[in-house]
């Protein structure tokens, strides 16, 4: 029998969710980074939430947002559009992920998460870097089936908006 | 009994800490960004010091800071200040840590701490994130009775400060 | 005995590396910041290749870099030349590290792994943090016979270049 206290147990457990997650958002701005929206909407359940929205919006309590997807079909619907018409044409981009907290999972394995990002573009014409967005992530994860995470919502919360067009890219 | 070997278990401890550390971290911006100054000086000891100052002064030796707290009652009027003077009225802050460092814990707890920090700002009426400060967290924490962890020192060492206004705003 | 299931010790396994890897980079952006370049080559094997180039020639199947050192040697070649002509002069260097992503070891202990990073610059006369270069690591790791790690490739493959003179900074 193993002696590891259950606080000890409780511990390493949150730890490795907490590194789950950490990878899970890794992976995620890595499919958007490289432009395979595709793979991007993968990470969502089917029946997902997501949204774009300001901080003044949220701050005063008004749910509507730019962007708003509902379920899956929404989202593929949104990733071809952008990709059909060449957003990702003439930029890079470059997104980051820190502060991650994460709360502990309800019963049914759903758990909420919060993050703070950062999306960098690059326009191929320009030498500097611009801050298009930061903002925070307000996360409800699922599991498949098979155990594997997925994002039932996230919205996306941002302080900023550097360019009305920017709500056409992905964050 | 655990047969996990020593330096595991020592391994397991370590990665417990700096996990603990980066939520801590986490939380602390959390509150910062929110303008929750309040509870922004809950996550002091009593008997803390805190202190915001240049790089260039620090390289230089001088231990003075232009912003520089000794004890929680020197924090909670600045916090009750900074509210007061409504600095954070027109503007988004947005805090980021990155490259945690953590040092084995002393015989008494407490344990020292390094990370890098930036503060994004924006103001309402204008698009963009400006950088308003980078720099290094240079840390000492210690635990409450109840083993909740505290900063009994954070030296906010920043490269730059794009306004002398900015000391005004926590970090 | 250990009742742990092997599945839990792979997922602590590959947190401890996880671990030991954002550790690792923190401490390389830590000597990169305070311009040790000579401690910075020290976290290279022997053998190493060290690469700096563009998303675009990367992308475009490219190998060449305009920075490429093959061998310790040319790396302290490389660091002596930086010092020499004072490039680390008149400006702060802050290094930030995220996203990492590590793959599992092969059989002789290597194991490649990915991050983002972001090089921020201050000059002394300016009031603002420039983003220098934001880009991807991609990474070779493998273990010294102590068992410590080094790097035995770091490709910085960079989105951006603030100035050509930039190149001259590690990375």
């Amino acid at each position: 029998m193993l002696d590891i206290p259950n606080s000890l147990d409780a511990r390493i457990e949150a730890l490795l969710l907490r590194d789950e997650v950490e990878r899970f958002n890794a992976e995620y701005c890595a499919r958007l980074d490289r432009a395979d929206l595709n793979a991007w909407t993968e990470l969502f359940t089917v029946d997902c939430f997501y949204l774009v929205t300001s901080r003044e919006n949220r701050d005063a309590g008004m749910p509507v947002g730019l962007v708003d997807c509902e379920g899956i079909g929404m989202m593929r619907d949104r990733a071809f559009a952008i990709l059909k018409t060449s957003m990702f044409g003439p930029r890079y981009l470059r997104h980051m992920v820190s502060n991650l907290r994460v709360d502990p999972p309800k019963p049914n394995g759903d758990f909420s998460a919060r993050a703070n990002y950062m999306v960098f573009e690059v326009l191929y014409d320009r030498p500097d870097a611009r801050i298009l967005q930061i903002g925070e992530y307000h996360d409800i994860f699922a599991r498949t089936t098979d155990g594997e995470l997925r994002l039932r919502e996230r919205r996306c919360v941002y302080d900023n908006l550097l360019v009305p067009t920017a709500l056409c890219l992905p964050v």
